[in-house]
């Protein structure tokens, strides 16, 4: 695209990791920018799992998108849900038909969990990927609990509790620990009536081995220290159906107080709308300059494109990954406005962790490998420091020395008006076998389904 | 009631100030002792306004009841709703038709805010009660300057932003100071397209002061600080209708972004299912001892009890009142189970305080009067130390420092599913005259309404 004497409008869909460092980028640098996001907030996705299992609050891991843009003069940030694009006028349109043009766009939305054709599936086994996810998560891992002492101050009794996790990657290994730290030591001494230290925790993974990226050796490590926890791992273990308080694996049913869904990519909806060639789990096929096919001036990139590394690995769905797909559009960007010539995009692997229960963790970067305690601390810095925003990275400090020295979880509020409260309570009843059962949303297996 | 050889038990119905009390005050003595409450989590409400505002998150000024009662061993909670009572048989009738049996029952359900009979305008001004309350608030009026920016990014101008609060006590000045707070300073910086500074907030006050309960001087005070940060305080001012984007003051009609409702006090339906007489507010009537009338073993405390001082003035819904009703009901219990006698109610004066803006308050103890910003560093220690759990001090006190060097608001998440968000989003564009036009809920005056 040629430079005209009208500075250049760079619209911005997404305020995740990709959409973010596109706009700070293009910081004080001859374009205007916008924005658009569908929350008012950017989230820190790494730590969600720690909001989902009470040890930090939404607001530690989120911060308002236009207080991270502030001191950016030429970047406005505009809440908004993207309904449709006109790429041959160039126009983004919003959910009130109203539109905004651009000269470029930069299409950064993202990519929720995929429930591989089962979206019914996704009321019983939430995922986690923003904030309410994550409220959602720690509301039914904290109502099972409650729930179970209430049966046994009633009954004397109750059903034993079953926390199933489904996914042995990075999040499903995360959340499958910290529940198992919840279960045996943060609430112990708060619940009198049940011993919430016989909760089971369920780690079902579909493949050979939990965090599959990993190196064969890490994930052994991983492994026993997920089983050291308390989680029972069971590898080669397929879901094959879900309905309310159960999960089915292979051709067993297994009772589940709360099931929590970690596997599966599907690329935001907003790739659709783009009309252009994507993958199985929705990524769109893009050019090396990250480029739509057939256009100059419509950039994908993170979570939602589909780029494919020398080796022909894709490359992973990951925020340092997002990141740099973000500095090379806006270099190519920039590159348009000063006549030179486009270079093509090229990933460069900073190395993947992950954590395991209250203090340890795998680290893996190229042939370098780290486990346990040090590559926890390792895990603990990197994350602090990528963490946006001072206080953020004070507060979240705070919460965790607090957290590592008293094994408590504090950020246990459940939340929700009192009706949805019930219905949860309700929900929660059909495994316990008491209140109303709630039509079945899962027809296979209906008839069969017994108390 | 004459004690027996079996351990008596002791039901509290409510987990605020007085119902913990009670319970802490039953530790260690000689009964079993359940509490029951809605929500896990007992709620700090004189900080509620500053979640309402995004100074504070929820997890800082809300604690898990159970965490609270961890080492009171003779203590059990009890998540769940009151639907009954059988006072006959002594027996509390949970959600689920299970009954629990108390020998004393203690009923701290505490109060809501009324309508004067117009429920329907809850909708649209909602008051400031609970977490959920709070973060709705927070909700609408973050809510309320991101459409007027998008308004302005895709059309040059925007409606102007005014926020209205209905009752002039503690907690309509609360509010009040604090979102003029958040207009003129906080998010000054962040919005690019709009001028927050020029948002205007009114507080509208039945009678002819506000904060009616503090002495005439000090009311005059607040007036004057709430209208340097620029509220404009309009006294004998009666709300006589509310509707979508609207509220009716008299005989006018005037428009409001958000409406914020802060008067009227209805006691807990609890109340009603006592079966004894109440006053207007629901409140029930007790008896010296504060037990209900024509019973001994079933007391009312805190905002659902009418209790007058000697000098026949109402003893106020504050939480000192609620926590030394606590203390009464327990200490005559705990004489019962001597065979000694009961002995009366007396209410304590221990002074009341209310802050205006970022850093005034007023205090007044008897003949003792305060105002300006040492009575506002009285009300932040005395808010500090009454706070409960060392963290949340910690953390609160952390984030006031931050706040008031900064003059920022940090904890300005917006969350709610997106299709909630796309619902409110549609809900405020009616005020801004774009986006579909809800059914107006109030039907009086419905056919005037003009855009």
């Amino acid at each position: 695209m040629k430079p005209t004497n009208r500075t250049p409008r760079v619209i911005i869909i997404g305020g995740g990791f990709g959409g973010l460092e596109a706009a700070k980028r293009l910081k004080n640098n001859p374009v205007n920018v916008t924005l658009i996001d569908r929350k008012n907030h950017h989230t820190f996705q790494p730590l969600l799992y720690q909001v989902a299992t009470a040890v930090l609050s939404p607001g530690q891991i989120a911060s308002p998108i236009r207080r991270i843009l502030r001191k950016a003069k030429n970047v406005e940030v505009l809440l908004g849900e993207v309904t449709g694009l006109d790429l041959e006028n160039k126009k983004v349109v919003l959910q009130d038909e109203e539109t905004v043009a651009f000269d470029y766009l930069i299409v950064a939305a993202g990519a929720r969990h995929s429930y591989f054709g089962h979206d019914d599936w996704e009321d019983d086994a939430p995922g986690l990927k923003t904030v309410e996810d994550a409220l959602e998560i720690r509301r039914r891992v904290l109502l099972a609990f409650e729930l179970a002492e209430r049966e046994a101050i009633q009954t004397g009794k109750h059903d034993p509790l079953n926390f199933v996790v489904i996914g042995g990657g990075a999040t499903g290994v995360e959340l499958a620990g910290a529940i198992a730290g919840i279960a045996k030591q943060a609430l112990a001494k708060d619940f009198k009536a049940i011993d919430t230290r016989e909760a089971k925790v369920t780690l079902f993974e579909g493949s050979d081995r939990v965090l599959g990226t990993f190196d064969d050796r890490l994930s052994d490590h991983a492994k026993r220290d997920l089983e050291e926890l308390g989680v029972n791992v069971r590898l080669n273990s397929f879901v094959t159906d879900i309905r309310p308080g159960e999960v089915k694996v292979g051709d067993e049913w297994i009772d589940a107080s709360v099931v929590l869904w970690a596997t599966g990519v599907a690329a935001s909806p907003v790739g659709k709308m783009l009309g252009a060639e994507t993958d199985k789990a929705g990524r769109v096929l893009v050019e090396d300059d990250l480029t739509l096919k057939n256009t100059a001036d419509v950039f994908v990139i993170g979570d939602m494109a589909h780029v494919e590394e020398e080796n022909g690995e894709l490359v992973p769905g990951v925020a340092p990954a997002a990141i740099q797909m973000a500095r090379s559009a806006v270099a190519n960007i920039l590159r348009d406005l000063k006549n030179e010539n486009r270079l093509p995009f090229k990933y460069e692997d900073k190395g993947s962790m992950a954590t395991i229960g209250r203090n340890k963790a795998i680290f893996e970067f190229g042939r370098f490998k780290m486990s346990g305690f040090f590559a926890w601390l390792a895990w603990l810095v990197v994350h602090i420091i990528t963490l946006i925003g001072f206080r953020n990275r004070l507060l979240v400090l705070t919460e965790w020395v607090w957290a590592y020295f008293t094994r408590e979880h504090t950020a246990r509020l459940i939340t929700g008006d009192a009706e949805e409260l019930q219905d949860a309570l309700r929900f929660l009843s059909v495994h316990h076998g008491r209140g109303e059962k709630p039509e079945p949303r899962s027809t296979s297996n209906a008839e069969s389904q017994e108390d």
